[in-house]
């Protein structure tokens, strides 16, 4: 069985679906509208799940949604999505540091709903007003994971992964300026947080949080 | 109830066990052989899990057991145990790109398994002869989750990712040398991996691997 | 002989074709269409093989085509071309990882095929979907050289190096965002590569990897 | 009046005690015992306050001990006195978030006692265990001014300023490896701090956290 | 007490006040009108104290000072204020190396001003011209403490850290170009300066200069 | 047919002979003399080519002569050989600029010579002395490709690819200090060489060099 | 005497010319019309020598001279001039190595020119193409220093340093892309020229190395 | 005339002398006695001026001695010399800014010496104590140029610059810790010295600052 098709544009991965439990996500920017509307197309015809557009422009997201019907847009998450899978029993716990983390809080809270995630939102909470998190810690112990988005020195990383026991997913964000050095002193503090099994992503990846938190569901096979 | 016990040289979460399943794991470098006693019968007395030292020298680790009874020695992993926990219902696979990858995959396996995971290593499959990693395939997707290891431009961990569904812990080694920048180039390989929700600890972290997959066993509660 | 010709804004290089087989190439940004036309016309009138003008804006390039005509402007690859030399002997695939690395693909190929080289263009075969590389390798394996190219982690560059015997060119692109560095996370990975014997040029330079394979074609003399 | 005496190896800023209320403090890396042995006898002899010399190895300590008398050698701190100033009014705290921050904390508190503060120690209260920081409230509120120590990411620093409201002084240590980069991260991390007003010394350097503690008790003049 | 209010887009930590004397600061960037309107009523209606937006664009200025009277609005320190504090003892000198400093130094004064400090400017006296400074001694010496504010090589943070003998807080600029790596060498410079105690803050905060000179007023509690 | 064998401590890749057209090359730092003779023999036995060890010690490297016959080794160029190719047609010259260059050259020449090209060397001449290299231009004319080898500024490689029309391939090395970086200046510099289709190695990588110039050599098949 | 006068927005250093035998120069950017007409007026009625401003955008320049009469600009140079020096006795040579390097030869010699240096001007002779420099060392040799400027690899710098006797002043320029970073790169590697006695002055700095030329000229005194 | 003589081992370049006014000076490390001994005997049979060996360790420096006649050690500049030059008119002040840049100024003074300079050394007059430099000035102002020798933040260069019209040629060392990042500090903060006309040369180059005043010395021929 042929396992992708190449659209000229895109070879777009079938098979994905069946090795990962999700079908390609298509990661919008440099990209047509019509080759989104022709990859997603094909998503939405050969595989069955959810299929999602990641950080795509309101004017693209408004003439993909015409051209695919059925589609739904978060423009805070600037996610497109079809087929959200309906939610089951994992929940993660999405936290931010400050208001300036919002939109990377919002694209991996909106990435893990679209995959079956109970998710749940704590925002604010940087460790300069410490109660804030401490007031969350039971929310937080209540998820069975945690995604924690913090800019500038990123220490609200560790302060959750000394609170919480289960998997924390950190990630970094570029807010900041001057030696916050757009997103990588926040990075290279989660990664040598002194919180013993936090795990790191990419900087700004809202997405490559969710799909972390995604893979906790998947099962051997 | 007092959740630490300040020794002078050193203050014990006695807390961390309650918290987060696991007595405080101690890092050996930089402590002398009766602070390091001290602290695990410390641990051993007030805590009922699984005690840890990581990174210990021959030496050191000797001169320690001596002291304090019932440990056991991985030079390999260089790493001192107490009271491992039973193998449970986890697995988790180790899986490195080359064989100086090695003693950063020693250390992982031996704190996973001293924490009750059930661990499998398969070495130095690295992608320059990619039916070695392919092979491995169904080993890596039995597993409930698999750490990959390797330096130098650290490809295996893309590979491996886009293989599995479950979750992917990778861990960049300092093996290489001019361009590998002593681990950099493949931390930050692995944070851009095409293969979406990888997540990344610290360079030679074998420790915070294991960590990390400890945690997925882990509840809310 | 006098091998240089000083137009005031320029020092035409006229020897390079004797020395090298190739007639200067004319790197556009920061030249004037009158500049450009100048040492076109120059090197048309001066030598005899192709003439090209790299990194060209749409504008600019309608100028010069109108100026010095007989030429030919490929908008993909940013390109402007006189006297293209006639298909030959070497042939060289071009494969790329995403298909952000779509424009430095089709720099690649253009000058390629301007220089008389046989190009293949292998699209968007990205380690994550690891079958499509897989089903590539027969048309790599059957090119006389190849061009990789990939942003992010670069991790194709490893994969395919493993895989053909004949010379291997990676291109790290500043495709991605955070840790990519805007392709220097590519740039490192890929030189520090676990295939031996893979070469490596500068971020983006689709002309440089083309450049290089037509250096393959040439004999001692 | 000459402000400084050229002893050939050494200009000695004998103007600096009038200027700054201490005399100059000797740098003891790179310099031959009787070199020091010379500053000291000179600042002992043309100056009144406590006489310093910084990170002096056990050897030469001994032997300048035995050429200079009445001084006092701190082998943690790496340091040698002369008429250490009596306590006066101005308390400092210093705090460390591990063990391994140790002889930092050495430093910065014997020179601070040396020069009049009346200086606290609180060690290994890092954030992953964020009760031993929130007993320790009392003791840093308590405080004229606090030095936080920590390698690592250094959030000990961000948790401790939000929770004091004189003056903080952070001091990245070098602890740590791989991604913590000998102390660039902790230092990065610590300039980027989400609590305002804190403020930074360069890594590992007790000394100037001490030396920042004492201006404090300085007055216009 | 409950000791944050939960506004939706933000969080507002309404216990820093009486933690540390002052009101939260509200970081203007990334937020909307109505937010910053938001969040200053709130603090106006439970804090007593000085209430600060910073960074805050002329546009988003007259629209907050519309919905919420008896603001003030300085448009080169780009800062908005509601109850400033009556001057009291403390006296701070801002002293700038060029004119490019000047943003940076307006901030500063600003924010110092608007939490009840003394604060006189003394601008570009920068090393090139040494008498400049050197005229400014007096000043300098007669304040409690010393901004300095400085791009490029930063090296005024040197020159008067070694002048006065009171607390200097340095803050390096983004002035300058290319090795000047947008503060990143003023920052570096500062942090290893040879006159001792100086201590430094992030790359062009005037406002953690500012905080960091008002926690100099504060006393133990 | 099974394309590795598993040692235990190595997975030894035996297909890469049929893939390639040269046995693994077996990189010697951190293997046992024991690993090193058990993958030497396994090579000999199961492939039929050159089988090579770099960058080894002498004590090992006599070691492992004494348990695996018919072995060679050129302690130079750090190298063990068995199976040497005969001399064949492509011939390479091996240029560097300073005599520190010399242990990467005597590796690059060594490992291209044990694979069958045929090798001459041209040493010391760098581009402060411009005729050394200009006298040199018609030996490098005269072979089928360069490998040029410069620390420092690494300028040589520019010039030489500008002289001469073949495939040239760049070897920083580490050779210099300060601003060298330990090789990096030198690579950047011959990554944006104004020489058009140079390629670039690894720092120090005589041994990346020369596999890349046996890739030269490679038909498509 | 007083050697500065205080503006309010600058501290012009009215002394500098008794200092250094050069009026301080004005930088343009960030200075608004008045200012810089305030600033030269001053210089003008205080001083005797050259006034210059550099780096000033075309509308400043018109605004500026329309203000003070009798000054110059010039466009490619970005400068305003008055009371240019006469034509004296030091030759300085201003060579790059590329068209792209144009602007910042301009402002080189634009400066040096009115500081009364004789300067001429050699374009475009990169070592890709070596009989270009060459045919241009009379030239070179010819002047009482030269002034190198290029981009990418830097080389020019190392080979004219080595073809000449004289002072050599290197200026990095931020010409290229990817591995260039913006001039980094350039810099790095003429630090580290293999030609010995070479200087460097900060990226893009005409100016710098114009001031460092009529240094040359200046005597004891 | 053939200008170079190729020893195996190096390649001398004899026409250094004629081109430059300076033979070939030899840099040691890395190099045997006899290769040492062999290029210094081919410098002092075919050249006429001083013969220099650079950074040769104390051993070696004793043997080369033995074998060659007539030379002189000077341990502290780790330098040998051969027929050193008679001194000349020219003069240069070598001034460092603390006693751990002394080997640096040995490095430059001893070589200029050797070269027919006049040379004087300051020492220790960094800008901590502002009076000390000052007291300098006219030493200073009375030599041809200037070499400003200094570690940590460099801030020397720009005090002096500023002080004196000659020119400046500026060393930064690898003289301390932390953020002075082993010298890159003080590099990037002289090339972005507010001192115009500043010029610098590598991290430790007592040689290259040397050279550089040597090339002052020299006239268009």
């Amino acid at each position: 069985m042929s396992e992708s098709l190449d659209l000229g544009y895109a070879r777009v991965d079938l098979g994905r679906e069946a090795r990962q439990g999700l079908p390609e996500v298509v990661y919008g920017p440099g990209k047509q509208v019509d080759e989104i509307t022709g990859i997603v197309t094909t998503l939405l015809g050969r595989n069955t799940g959810p299929v999602l557009v990641t950080r795509v422009e309101p004017g693209v997201a408004a003439d993909v949604l015409a051209a695919v019907p059925g589609g739904r847009h978060d423009p805070d998450a600037r996610l497109l999505t079809w087929r959200e899978a309906a939610p089951a029993g994992h929940t993660v716990a999405v936290v931010t540091a400050g208001t300036s983390d919002g939109p990377v809080a919002a694209e991996a809270a909106a990435v893990a709903t679209a995959l079956g995630l109970r998710t749940t939102v704590v925002r604010d909470v940087g460790v300069a007003g410490l109660h804030r998190v401490l007031a969350a810690v039971p929310d937080l112990r209540a998820a069975d994971s945690v995604i924690v988005i913090a800019g500038m020195e990123g220490a609200l990383a560790s302060v959750v992964g000394g609170l919480v026991e289960t998997p924390v997913i950190a990630v970094p964000t570029s807010t900041g300026y001057g030696a916050a050095l757009e997103g990588v002193t926040a990075l290279l503090a989660m990664l040598t947080s002194c919180a013993a099994g936090i795990t790191v992503v990419n900087i700004d990846s809202g997405f490559g949080a969710a799909l972390a938190a995604f893979r906790l569901t998947r099962r051997p096979g």
